[in-house]
């Protein structure tokens, strides 16, 4: 076997300049149920797959409200992405102690890089294996907030993370221009779309293994109950999967 | 002998992005003797095998109570499960001082997956050889919560961990549709046939043998004394084990 | 020679969820010379052989006062075994300044459990490689613990831990059901004939090998002088050792 | 294959002096998107390639202000480069509460200087894997600061690093003469024709890809809207690419 | 060359359950020149062979008073042993200090066992490479004990450790039985006999390569002069050397 | 390869009784660009030369002024030498603030000896790799120091340090005996030509490439300007370079 | 190449009971250039060999004040022996401060075996590569101290250590009986004699490679100037070097 001895230690680098301890850690993150993120002038979605354990469990929580302006979904490692929602959930809790307000979206965003970028360069610990995305609405308005192991945090039209996500960022991409102006229902309607993309063919969204939260102008982050998720799955189910998409990539879901 | 490089160290990710060291954790988990958890509408309830070291040893203890409207059952390593069941009465006598009231079992599960998760991110420790079922009941009802070694915290109707848990978690999907609505009674007696369907064909649940936990509505979390076991038991046995369920899998009992 | 590379490190997990440096630590308690431990309602006894050094030596201590109400022996590392004893020493002093009583059997176990697991589960130190057995007497009666490098600690009617233990253990269960109403002066012959089964066809107990400690209802922990030891053999030696004990088994008793 | 046992420690020397865990750090340096300064009499400018993760993400910022009189610019590892720029900022900041007034740009560069320096030396981190450009200007005039993952902290008149830098760097050292003496517009027609020598010749620059930064005598740092840079862009459009520089050289631009 | 991989690290078991660091530092004890002690009701006695490591060097110490009612003998390391000399002679100061009163032998004892153990457990120090004798006198009469790497701590009527010490401890065990009630004379008379036993049959005890300390009731520790040395040197002399012991073992004398 | 098992770690020594790390720190010391120092009754010069990086940096500093009374001169890491600049710096700083005077020499070269020596004797951190001149002046005289990454610390008449330093050593010491009454500007010269002698036939020295630092009675440390340097180099070229200087040695000049 | 496995490591046992790093910090102490101490009953010198770098540098120092009645000279790793060294002058000055008086030399040595010995037993430092003689007069006389690296700390009438050192032993060996009542002046005569034995036939003393140091009853310690040193070479030369000396051994002098 090629043994790689650059790859077992985030404090090193490889000759050719990488961390691979971080891509590997990455890949954590690709193996998770996908969630995808959208935003409007005025809203802010995120919806994910809910992974059925066994019909004994309650639903899996992939989509946390941080506070009352903001949520994350998460892909990948979960008892890592729960750590992170704690850790975004009281720097929420600090700043309104602190400031008598909600902290804005972008400070927060700083917050987790600063958190997630010091678990790749000191030794002892390792990257988180998990990827968030932040919904969140403030006085600048709505923003999908991504982060990655790596500590990337980018500010996003949309996006989405997890297994097959691409095909879900194919379709985002394809009708990134519509989101701008979209109504809240519209907004949902879309990223449904893009999340139905990253099922195989013979897989299809239902109220059980869907989430979705949304937050907005004068809208606090809200996580849907089953029947409004109902609601909105009624509204994607007028759109067929064309076979393209339904055939999808060979990417296997895991995780 | 093929060599991994990864699985050595919990700080490591595998180029495959996982954890070999939490999975390996895990396997220490599954070779515990069983326990089983349920909930209905009103009750909790956890039943689970003691192992017979000898006859010398007084009742090795599987099932503790943690506060008055708590109690937690082990599967794995029982060393660790103390700690960490002492870790979960220091939660809740910690909460007790400071607010005058029990834990919401809510929060004691996010408590517990911090532990949990501490030990699969830092150099140094090791993650938890266990898991655990907590039975308890608060003012949002009843609650079965299930963790393991990877931090994993789920909120469960009913579920099984351990050696040949699988079986057990059988019956209960079969049977999930009839607890809600149980009596504590009833509760008790589905916990026992999916604990007995983790038994070898050749062995039976017995007084000696089996542990019960429940608690609910009005009702301090109680560890079911060795005559009470016994009349459970009695209805339990009126239930015949069918040759399917017997035969059981190959799945080796183990700890 | 076949490389383990999971059994150098306390901290690592084998693929098969095992512990080797705990296991490790169990061979060290298990090489060391036996020791008995059995209760009655009112009385528990320890009985241990004592390492013959030469006839240079002083006896060696193999049996520690811990309390009024409580002693220990030891079977393994004895310098590890005396770091323990002083341990719980310490335990008993505390709780006394505390809270101006004895302090509690299972709360001596408690203390004692977690300072043994936290050197199954942090780097840089090492398990205990000794197994301790406590006799004490508090207000729930009579009582025999046993602990052993993995952190385990329960309570036993009567139990033997040591080289060529199992034939002690052998004894014991034959025997259980007559300790509970035994007379101090039954138990003790008990005991020793146990210890008597770990022996070598060749040896034999002797004043000088064998330490008796013995505490109960209204008679603190004592350990017994030379001549009261001489009288208690007397009893034994009229109990003639079977061929098929005396032959016992293959175990070599080393340490 | 070759094994260099002294290059994946940053504390180790090679026989030979070297340290190639830095050396392998200025790598992932030399792979970001290139980023130039340049600098006159009276105002220091920096412009950078902005990566285009896809269409949905907002614009990548590469370049940052750290205070009213200093922006910086980033080429290498993103986050290890905000990292930095937030260590700017602080800096920045504690001067002003300290001394009422904006730090001396060669007192930034000290504090980076150290700030780069201890992680080549110490283990346990490892060097940071980006380069860093400081536009300033403070009472001894304008600034260009290039660091590196070497700590190497220099003055420049101009200068580029990242992919496929070179060509940049000949761009300004055939006019460098000339950049004394510019107007601030000239300084920025400059820096992008430098900068659009990093392109390969399919590729060009465009108010979606380029960022443009400046600060000045009695002008804050100020980092120029789309509409700005087009106008720019526009300017450089009138200067055309010579063939030689177009085929550029071979070297791949990463990340 | 066979390879241990258990052997370099004192808090790795073997898994056979041994401490092979501990038993390599009982080896750098086993080569130090030999000291013996012996006791009586009355008095304790420590004899000792002192190094010679050439003519220019003042008598080096073997033997050292720790406090007026103790003294300490050295086999093997002498810098680690004079470590531990200075660290009984702080205790028995802090112990003053606090009681106004000499420590008793048995705290002293329990002090040391303390030290030495840790250095048997925890992760980067190592066993100290010596064994001491004690011999003090206190309420509860004369004390000789006998310490080595592995914290061993035991009171004995007489021993000796160092190189070729099994041909004293021969001689102290045909002895044993005159020790009791012998005269302060006597005692030293007998430790130098088994002293002269571990000399090869070339050597002998001389003034210049023999210690003597003594103490007892209502003599203080005292370390012999010269020629006090010499006189009893003349009383040993007359026991002439049997063939057998002068061709003693052929353990080489180290150290 | 030879695999030198004593080579990657400074607190290993080598069975020859040697510092690999620190040898391989002095490599990188000789790789710099070289530095002279010479001194007289009353005055003590330092001259370096500048590395060129490109004609877009400004000069590159080689000399830094610590106090008024002192400066330094650095060959090798340069990142590793303004960390020893600034410590020194601060070392003169406290001394002014504790005692109201400027710091003596001989103190100043003790702390950098005991800074330099730690980075040779302990774990996590590695030897200085840079060599540095201190030139000062004080109530004892002129003084020049020169450290190496070994912790040698040695005040010297004149000296050269660097690459192919060694024909700047032979220069001076051909004419030692002409520093002590030198005048400044003949110092300087002396410097000069020394420094020349460890350029390639095909360089000289320059006011771009050449510093000099100066201090002595009555004059405080001055770091000469452009134009004063351009002075003594006419000087300089007034002593022709022998054939034999100027073919110089096969020493490549790195860094 | 045989590979050893435990003589990396300073906290490591060799199977044989050897601690091989401590060894191999000796063979640096043994390179160096050599020092020779004697005593008479009323003073104690110290001579030794200054190594000349050059004619460039002063005379780099082997013997250093520590206090007014003693003096240290050094063989070895110079950089450990100036930390030394200046150790000393600390524990010095501390006794002065504490107790008005000067430190009694019994006193400095056990100080210097402390620090010594903790080099030789905790991970992450390496022992002294360097050994240190102190010439000291107190209450008690004159003393000659001689450490090592395993941190032996012997008082000696005479010795010498570093390079070749066995030669001038063997000198002091013969002479020893005459110290006690020499005059200071006949001391350093003797000290030089066998100062003069460990260098090669071709070498002799001179006032520039000697340096002296002498310390006695109302004479403070004094390091001789050079034209004293003159005086003493004078009586040398008169002492004709034998031919089987001049030989000497084939030890090479190192370092």
């Amino acid at each position: 076997m090629f043994r790689n001895q650059y790859d077992s230690d985030v404090t090193v680098w490889s000759p050719q300049g990488r961390l691979h301890q971080v891509e590997y850690a990455v890949e954590a993150m690709k193996q998770g149920s996908a969630t995808v993120g959208i935003k409007s002038d005025t809203h802010a979605v995120i919806v994910a797959l809910k992974r059925a354990q066994n019909e004994l469990s309650s639903h899996q929580k992939k989509i946390y409200e941080i506070d009352t302006h903001a949520g994350v979904s998460i892909a990948g490692l979960l008892s890592d992405g729960r750590i992170l929602a704690r850790f975004l959930q009281t720097e929420c809790s600090s700043w309104r102690w602190d400031y008598k307000q909600p902290v804005p979206i972008k400070k927060l965003a700083e917050a987790m890089q600063l958190k997630l970028q010091a678990n790749t360069q000191y030794y002892g610990r390792r990257p988180f294996g998990v990827g968030i995305l932040v919904a969140g609405y403030d006085k600048d308005g709505a923003h999908i907030i991504q982060t990655d192991p790596s500590a990337e945090v980018v500010s996003m039209h949309g996006t989405s993370i997890g297994a097959r996500s691409q095909s879900a960022r194919t379709y985002l991409e394809r009708n990134v221009e519509k989101f701008e102006k979209s109504s809240p229902e519209e907004l949902i309607v879309h990223a449904l779309l893009a999340l139905r993309d990253t099922l195989p063919a013979e897989e299809n969204l239902s109220a059980q293994n869907t989430s979705i939260g949304i937050v907005g102008k004068d809208a606090p982050f809200t996580l849907l109950e089953d029947g409004q998720v109902a609601v909105h799955l009624n509204q994607v189910s007028t759109h067929p999967r064309t076979t393209a998409q339904a055939q999808g990539g060979a990417e296997p879901m895991q995780m």
